[in-house]
């Protein structure tokens, strides 16, 4: 017998049959006379009897393994007893009685059990990866991925696009986030880098006629790293011709649709909403809404626009904000020292503080209740909706100070008080994103997206005389509040990409050197395109309900970019390096030779 | 009228009907009241007509139009008369009468035509690389890519492997070939390196109970480039367990049967012919053997057994071999310079001449025939089947040099006289390879496949004493003379592992510090496993009927490993070598700090 069964699929139709099962001992009861083993591969697990009554040869070698041995057994698929069937899994009506048995590999006790809920330490998990992949709730996580990825192909297939493959040894280019460089050893004291994304060679792709490309691709920033980011992430990577920005938006809808109904069952609702993202910032203070609870961020410039208390006043004459947040029935929930603790809470996100007002049946009541006549009292109730009980926080400062921290506070508040319906996914488009944002640091313009990304072509005018005000064509696809993916419709003019170049503060020459070969590809018959690219991890780890990315990644990088597996990155050998003419110096703030 | 329609699909079917195409101009006949454009896009091209009758306005626009714009059509479709019906073309039936026109972009005369055949130099092709993909050939060879890639997902899904991602930024390891490095930002003075395999990572997920994974990815060697290797190129990589090497070859040779019955049309016999790497070495010099011809190396150990020629006696007396190669009916083919000439041809693999004789009606003739006796000139010519017209060569020398360089003899013979149908895919399996052979320069045994490759099961015990002789369970895939890719089972026994470590000339220590994960991976019920890899690339290439890696790269490097149309490599900035911690010295030679 030569033909392997995996042990999940063995069920009561098999009754009577011989099998030939290989895998792991998940449990092992020796009762003496009658060794029990459940074995598992990855369709699940069956029940081995192994007794003198079956075969005592087989029973003296079971009688040695252990929990994660490797068997390999031969035997004949018995029904169970009535009482002893097990209704909780697929095989639970029947047993294998073993025949024969073979160890083919043995295992040490592990570090940690293989079971769904582990409480091994992260770092632990990660050394051991290859156990930790073991758990059944990683090697559904997988299955679910490798579902995710084959659902994508296929729609992609079905519409006609075609996987092509750009490279990973590419060009360094000033633009967007840090990048991983690979030194080359035939130009010494050149570099290559790794793509942040396809963006310019797919975008190439379109001048060369393809229409339609996409491609599953590993990508690298060398970023600081949060929970949600890893230094290589893959992005399913799409570009088109000729297709306006409706008509990518509905694809982009009927792919994650087609993902949800066979990943999830759930029948999401068509078209995903829409939110500018004016409106997502004003209403959210976030331009990744989590539109799963309401809670939203009140303006409060009408209803207080003749306070005279002075951190309002102050914010609202120097093109400041004010907004509130009501958090309903808040009042009984946070004692005053935890009211006080979201000071700090705020500061993070640059606030100077956080004003607050309970609703008590006499009115409002706190520390900045004085401070407004009875009319402001009025219209700030009316405006957020207050109702006795309802506790409100206020935020006043320069607009992004205020979006952030109290988006950030709602966020806090709505996990906290379990706001939010866990088994929602609520898909939304931000459209409208500013083309440029100044960059205090650099003190110059640079691109929201990436420099590619067209303008409106109502803002087109703007973008030489006042590029601050020019609105891109670009999308955002949001889920849950995570960032899901990001499009545009792209510049495939030469006139209007290099007033672009100009307004990040390119001179024509620094354009040329960068990015001459775009230049010169929109001149030779470029066709207007458009893409988008979505986050395969994140998707995957939303879809997992999976709360860190890195259970997503079979072999992830820590938070400070390490692998514990393999102790990557490491040191080299000098001759690697005198191969690739280079030396390492002892601090960064050194003199280079 | 939103919906468009692509040009090669607007036939006969679809006269009177309304269209809206989308294109580029692939060539214009203006005849001064009538203007025809070909409007191309990727499913095809069709005959667009303006003329004052149909539209005078859009005549005029038209007119502007050069090769390469890009363009928007909108017009009816009219049958051909009789007379202008083109067959070759699927819309040579129609054309379409243009009501109006836009344009999209403009082009500026081309480097090289778009056409199948270009006389464009390589070196401008790769510089325009996007208006090269845009020929028809390139459009064809990246649709064959695609298509093969989608067969191979599709059919490895059906098989139940799960494709799992492994990691880019990965440890370099002393073995193999030279790794491209990544500095690391927050490790300073540590490396990546980017994978030459996934090898160790797909080990650890049949560690992890995966059974059968797939992944299609990019991998990286910094060596010096041929013709056929790239820096970065793409494998299509498989891992099972339990799977034994007959069960891995069949599902191989099926995968490979369904790309050419789907890709070719062709019918591909089942099973594989296979030879052992030593009669593939003895018969065709070569571990790669070319099996669309014969012409095959012949042994004359027995027939020249006792020849007193100085040349061939030293050469079976030391240990190495004499071979003959019989170019049938070459006498007449070869003059006696071009013959001279091969002897400079042989010494590029390490010959130090070329013995040759020709077969003539009174026997052999030429420089070497004096040294044999009758008894030997009638073995030989009986052993090598010469007949009168025939011309021999020999090789006597150390086995290796015979086989280089009479197996490249046999190739260029093949390829001069057209000896091979280009229309033959002979798929080849290669096995029982050697575990190791000695790397002269490093003085110590180095793995002929990689280290993790099993020895045969009953060359096992010679593993600690008589490496050379072990024999690996690895078989390579051959198609046409190329290597297609190789694979084998794997050690699964951590005290087989070190013994191939110590083979290698490891110690104990830097086995466990190079490579002490995957060691401790083993003691934790690893299962028995095996595995693939096949270079998609070249794959693709043979299948296009390609002759140059380029041409199935959408983005190719150069022999420089330069990407000619973004300059990559390029210098970086000082800030961005100081954030590495690196500095770039002058010289190979020079000190390092």
């Amino acid at each position: 017998m030569t033909v392997r069964t995996h042990s999940g699929t063995i069920d009561e139709t098999k009754v009577g049959e011989k099998v030939l099962i290989r895998g792991w001992v998940q449990k092992r009861r020796d009762l003496g006379q009658v060794v029990f083993l459940d074995i598992r591969d990855r369709s699940g697990l069956v029940q081995v009897v192994f007794s003198p009554e079956i075969d005592s040869e087989a029973l003296a070698i079971a009688e040695r393994a252990r929990n994660e041995y490797v068997l390999e057994v031969e035997g004949t698929v018995v029904a169970r007893n009535e009482n002893t069937i097990n209704e909780k899994i697929a095989t639970g009506k029947i047993e294998v009685h073993a025949q024969s048995v073979q160890i083919l590999n043995a295992s040490k006790s592990l570090p940690f059990q293989i079971e769904a809920n582990t409480d091994a330490s992260e770092d632990i998990r990660l050394k051991y990866r290859y156990l930790d992949l073991r758990r059944p709730d990683m090697q559904e996580t997988f299955k679910l991925r490798h579902q995710t990825t084959k659902l994508i192909r296929n729609f992609l297939d079905e519409q006609t696009f075609m996987e092509i493959e750009t490279p990973m040894l590419t060009k360094s280019t000033p633009e967007g986030a840090r990048d991983y460089l690979v030194p080359s050893r035939v130009h010494p004291g050149e570099f290559y880098a790794l793509p942040q994304s396809p963006q310019i060679f797919k975008q190439l792709l379109m001048v060369s006629g393809f229409e339609r490309y996409y491609q599953i691709v590993r990508c690298f920033r060398d970023e600081d790293l949060r929970a949600d980011r890893q230094p290589e992430f893959t992005q399913i990577d799409i570009e088109t011709s000729f297709m306006d920005k409706e008509e990518l938006l509905a694809m982009t809808e009927n792919m994650m649709a087609k993902v949800m109904k066979e990943v999830k069952g759930l029948d999401v609702t068509l078209p995903f909403p829409r939110l500018t993202y004016d409106d997502a910032m004003n209403r959210y203070g976030s331009d990744k809404p989590d539109t799963r609870f309401g809670m939203e961020l009140i303006d409060l410039t009408e209803a207080l626009k003749d306070t005279e208390f002075k951190v309002f006043k102050s914010a609202l004459t120097t093109g400041g904000t004010v907004k509130g947040l009501n958090l309903e029935g808040g009042a009984d929930k946070l004692s005053r020292k935890e009211i006080d603790a979201l000071t700090d809470f705020v500061k993070q996100y640059g606030a100077k503080g956080l004003a607050w007002l309970k609703v008590e049946e006499e009115g409002l009541k706190g520390p900045i209740a004085k401070f407004f006549t009875e009319e402001q009292t009025s219209a700030l109730t009316e405006a957020m909706n207050a109702k006795v009980g309802d506790l409100l926080f206020f935020g006043a400062d320069k607009k992004q100070v205020v979006f952030d921290s109290l988006g950030a506070l709602r966020l806090k508040f709505g996990k906290q008080f379990n706001l939010i319906d866990e088994s929602k996914y609520n898909f939304l488009w931000v459209v409208d994103f500013p083309l440029v944002e100044f960059d205090e640091e650099a003190k110059r313009f640079v691109a929201l997206h990436h420099p590619f990304t067209s303008p409106k072509k109502e803002d087109m005018e703007l973008l030489a005389t006042d590029p601050a005000n020019v609105r891109a064509d670009a999308y955002d696809l949001v889920l849950n509040g995570y960032e899901l993916g990001g499009g545009s419709q792209r510049i495939y003019q030469r006139d209007v990409q290099e007033k672009m170049f100009a307004a990040l503060g390119f001179t024509p020459e620094g354009a040329k050197e960068e990015f001459g070969f775009l230049l010169e590809a929109f001149e030779y018959g470029t066709p207007p395109h458009g893409g988008i690219a979505l986050g395969l991890d994140r998707f995957v780890m939303l879809l997992a309900g999976r709360h860190n990315l890195r259970d997503t990644i079979a072999f992830p990088k820590t938070a400070s970019a390490s692998d514990l597996l393999t102790n990557a990155p490491s040191h080299v050998s000098l001759d690697q390096l005198l191969d690739l003419n280079l030396s390492v110096i002892a601090k960064k703030t050194e003199k280079v030779l």
